[in-house]
């Protein structure tokens, strides 16, 4: 069983999340466990010491919960759920995307092949909702287990909402509003890690008022960690984020690059536009690109942004009468790390 | 809202799904229109008039429930889940296939592309459990919603383990065994059929055994399903099915082929590894190897097995003692209808 933390720590929250998910994706019989060897590897639970993700969403999950009830371990099926039905995404997205590789290692279909990765991202969103059912185990009532499991099903709708635009928009030569970007990251991100906080919170409590509050600081806490990464992944620090800042070279259409299409005059659009349609850019390409960026002021827009929703989530959760000031204090500490650009 | 039809005739309950189907899959926004019009595109609920499915499986959940409450409507929601579960499964297998045409319209992944597929499945996926959730809006209890979600869930799970095994197997150079064909099978498509009909069963009543009863009629009918089509995929007339029997000429690995590789003596077995390893049969060969596995006794083993489980099946029926004997027959008449082999 999960060990009571009364400090909260981080590790700890990380490591019984992850035996909470070892429960769900343990072989049941011979003929399927190879099936079950792809999800724990894509998972980085495979024993294999490769670096897994950050767990941030289960993390938030627990936290908000612990905030009000101050302790974490009833919520663990709902943290291994998020992070479960999160891993059924990326496992996706990699495939659409064509990406090769995700955290220094093989993604799931380049090292398995297509149809064995479609098919275990099914089993890890299938698998997600398995971790919910102990919910009942742990003895919250019906009603409580059904209204999360209504969260999360609309959460799942939305997540593939988001996905069906940026896909939409990625294969059209046109490049998307800032508002149609708005939209897109809302159903893409935010959700997923405001129903994260909103689970947490709804577990803790009958309060709707509490419950809305815990929303509106993950939905904005949520946007703000989306802007965060497209920073990053323009003007980040390898050293500080352990990759590359490779969004402009790959062509990646994030909020920055938006918005200088849209706000960018004549020349600079048109330049844009030609740099933009080169098969393989140049160092001097990006760069060239990053300036105008900079000159028509995408950098400080998305920056003002990101940090407008963060300040917004903060206040969220302040309004929200927050119980346990150590969870508390945990929960901005992974907003401080993670929030950095 | 659907009509009740004492007749239970099946047009209608088809049409009152279909209506269910459509209020889940109708668009919330412009932004995302465009998905939801792929997912009807694919359900053949697009208008267009295109021939859609059989929508067995609804049926048989609607006739189940029907059989022992006398009516069908409050069914709807689980029937129009389990249509749109099926077809989640349908939209990822076309892929995971390489399959550019069902139903003779091009597959969606032929039509929009692999990652947009990709996406539109699990989105199907999702909204399978959006349509169940109207369960609770009907009346239904919340223990009772929760129950056939958790079914639901673990009829998921068994529908990608069995998927796993039908991808390893046909990636791999050995032929499965028999057993391990019923094993596969039995995940990937008993499990949701018994699912269906249980889900009907549980919905009408409270109690267990006539559920278990009703499971296993699912069960059974399920396996005689599949070895039904194997059959019509080698040996059926496609004046009566619809389509050509082109099993043999895609190096299609079910029962009957199977049970030849098992029991076939040596040079008949060699003749089948040669013949199922050229990558463009000719019609002869194809003959030939319809030759052997009838001489092998692989027509006649699995056209007794399709039979014994079709009798289980109406055993399993009889030993419910159905209620209501106009849903009863037609519950037969699909049974008869289906399974012509």
């Amino acid at each position: 069983m999960a060990t009571v933390s009364p400090d909260f720590d981080l590790a700890q929250l990380i490591a019984d999340t992850e035996s909470e998910i070892l429960r769900v994706v343990r072989e049941r019989d011979d003929s399927t466990a190879g099936a079950y060897e792809m999800i724990r590897y894509h998972l980085g639970l495979d024993g294999s010491g490769a670096p897994a993700g950050k767990r941030i969403r289960p993390l938030l999950g627990l936290l908000a919960y612990a905030s009000i009830a101050g302790e974490h371990a009833k919520a663990l099926p709902g943290a291994a759920a998020v992070e479960l039905g999160h891993n059924f995404s990326l496992v996706h997205d990699d495939i659409e995307d064509g990406d090769r590789e995700r955290r220094h290692r093989a993604t799931l279909w380049a090292r398995y092949g297509v149809a064995q990765a479609i098919n275990a991202g099914d089993m890890l969103f299938s698998l997600s909702r398995i971790a919910l059912h102990r919910l009942s185990d742990l003895g919250f009532s019906d009603a409580k287990v059904l209204r999360l499991m209504r969260l999360y099903d609309e959460t799942c709708v939305a997540l593939c909402e988001g996905q069906y635009i940026d896909i939409a928009t990625s294969e059209s030569d046109e490049i998307m509003s800032v508002d149609l970007y708005f939209d897109m990251i809302g159903r893409k991100t935010a959700a997923l890690i405001a129903a994260s906080i909103e689970a947490g919170a709804l577990l803790a409590t009958d309060d709707d008022e509490v419950v809305a509050r815990y929303r509106g600081f993950g939905w904005a806490l949520g946007l703000a960690f989306q802007l965060n990464d497209d920073l990053l992944g323009i003007w980040g620090a390898e050293h500080a984020t352990g990759k590359e800042p490779t969004d402009i070279a790959r062509h990646k259409k994030t909020l920055p690059v938006i918005y200088a299409f849209e706000h960018a005059g004549p020349e600079d659009r048109a330049r844009l536009v030609a740099l933009y349609s080169r098969d393989k850019p140049t160092n001097g390409d990006v760069d060239e690109t990053i300036a105008i960026l900079e000159r028509t002021g995408a950098r400080d827009f998305t920056r003002t942004e990101a940090r407008r929703y963060r300040d917004e989530a903060l206040a969220e959760l302040d309004a929200a009468g927050v119980v346990d000031a150590r969870a508390r204090e945990r929960l901005e500490q992974i907003i401080v790390s993670v929030i950095t650009a």
